[in-house]
């Protein structure tokens, strides 16, 4: 087990927490004891990771009272009807704020019940335990909660951090081929992002992470979490830097928009943004086109897509118009300035947006 | 004016924020300015104050793009589907991350507002108009912000600070009077706790205040506001002497949830929560019998209940097991050790609750 610790500037008491990384780590009881302190827990799962995982952490919360809340598999539960249903179900069981809610799943779990956490009774503790490469790389480090409006993704949501992090790379096991690509495709933004010898490692050892090799995928969920822990210690509440792991989502989140929540999972949209944020650097002369062809060979190899949906790109803009990275009606993107090297780039030509998403598509 | 500024100690770069107290504040647009750089605002208010003073607001914001909110007055728009109304016309509106949202009004539109602040994108500034008593003693300092649930009241919501508060004590005139009244029982609940000289300055000016005459009505909302923030900056989350000013609250939730939210007001059950949280001192041997008449008397000038409503005691007992300040499944009360000094006592026998109940109701 790799463990890492991430600090929290904004806490008074400069609170840290960790992050454990490894195989079998769901059933071991000390990695939950020292945050069962209020003698109760609620555990907020979903009915796909659910039936393969409560059991093992049902054996190591032996002797706590604790409440299992099942909630459907899927992006459409990230809505306030769902977490109503949590609230509900919260209240029924009586749990109050010593209450720990453990967050078992992927993404949409842990950023629904990571809400819920938030906001029930003004806040409670809670355990990360991500399940999927994404939830893993991704929801661990930032403390970022949210839900859907139909308006937008995570529109509603809040900053609120673990008191903890489980993530067991055995569970990758059970993840379908076409989820673990939808992780991988988050690995390779930390990479493109933020560090030219990530990239480098990654162009080596992509076959050994899409084969599912435990040394590797542990590396890499170590390197992704460091990486993104350096960034939220710079900036907790993203004023600056941290908009650098935006890298590819302003994009991205028109494609998920655009072609309705779902039918483009997470990962695969970012990456066709990517490839389209690439672009729009290379039209501001920023990159080369040898960076723009390892971005798109890196994601081709990863089985991940490089050229966005059938979607005009007039549509694209016009989605991205009201994506919340919007600053006084101006469009901010990140690009890269090199690889490895992302940079926030504000004002920039509606021309050079259009003429990117072009160029992706090609 | 008066002014004093509350400091947050949590926050990395020791924010503080200023409360301004005075009469004809709503219209000066000076106090806006300092708030208004991302050029766009979002007023929310109920349909009772926005009709008497959207006009000066909207006179202050000139030049500013802004968007109003009107939600239908009363504690039940403390709800998740007024929430979504609010986030839909922020959204609508295109609000981003810079908009600065007002909440004019009573505690509800505060709460509600506060919380839409919270949890919108995110968390986005804000600026409460507190319009009624309660609202300029009670929800200025503290940050906490909650919508209710069919459970109970207050059971979702966040800690989220203003960044400034505008106390106008001429939108007084204005208030009924059964709401002063019970502004009047928050200013009291302040004195009883933590300071006597304020229980004999309201014991000596508590008809000039009923006479809604500003200066004493100036002077009690700042003893209010620096005696919260004094408590508040010891303690911002809540996790000890913060909870001091819960004095009558677990007492008064009950008395609210068993009769319906609403036809208790908040301030007539926290009074006679506050007189059965004296009994229960008494019956503990903490205070005697003068002080627990100095309350009763109080209460009584002031033309506040010092009686419960015909509710049976155990019901009462059963309401409050469920109130969000049980601690694993025991209950702790907010108690008086003397006139003026609170005290949380935690595994207070049933017996002595049922008792300081019935003590309170002859």
């Amino acid at each position: 087990m790799e463990s890492l610790r991430v600090a929290l500037l904004s806490d008074p008491g400069s609170r840290s927490y960790p992050i454990h990384i490894g195989t079998d780590l769901i059933g071991r009881p000390e990695l939950y004891r020292p945050y069962l302190g209020g003698g109760s827990a609620a555990i907020v799962t979903n009915d796909v990771v659910g039936p393969l995982y409560l059991p093992s952490i049902r054996k190591a919360l032996e002797g706590i009272r604790s409440t299992e809340i099942v909630i459907p598999d899927g992006e459409q539960s990230k809505s306030w009807q769902t977490l109503e249903k949590i609230f509900d179900a919260l209240l029924a069981a009586r749990c109050g704020r010593d209450t720990l809610l453990l967050a078992l799943g992927g993404g949409v779990v842990g950023d629904l019940a990571g809400f819920a956490a938030a906001v029930y009774q003004r806040g409670i503790p809670f355990v990360q335990v991500p399940t999927t490469l994404l939830a893993q790389v991704d929801s661990s480090v930032g403390g970022k909660t949210a839900i859907n409006h139909a308006r937008g993704k995570n529109m509603i949501g809040a900053f609120h951090q673990p008191l903890a992090v489980i993530s067991d790379v055995s569970s990758l096991d059970t993840l379908p081929e076409r989820e673990l690509r939808c992780g991988l495709a988050e690995v390779i933004k930390h990479a493109f992002a933020l560090d030219l010898p990530f990239v480098e490692w990654l162009e080596a050892n992509i076959e050994k992470l899409l084969q599912r090799e435990r040394g590797a995928l542990t590396y890499a969920v170590k390197r992704c979490c460091e990486l993104k822990a350096a960034i939220v210690a710079a900036d907790e509440r993203e004023a600056g830097v941290r908009a650098l792991l935006n890298f590819g989502h302003t994009f991205g989140h028109a494609i998920e928009a655009g072609t309705g929540y779902g039918t483009w999972l997470h990962g695969e949209a970012i990456s066709a943004g990517m490839v389209m944020a690439a672009e729009l650097s290379l039209a501001l002369n920023l990159i080369g086109k040898p960076e723009v062809a390892r971005v798109r060979s890196l994601f081709r190899k990863a089985g991940l897509p490089i050229a966005g949906p059938a979607l005009a790109p007039e549509r694209v803009m016009e989605l991205m118009a009201g994506d919340k990275k919007a600053a006084k009606g101006k469009l901010r993107f990140v690009v890269l300035e090199a690889l490895g090297r992302a940079a926030l780039r504000g004002g920039v030509e509606e021309d050079q947006i259009r003429r990117a998403i072009v160029a992706a598509a090609q």
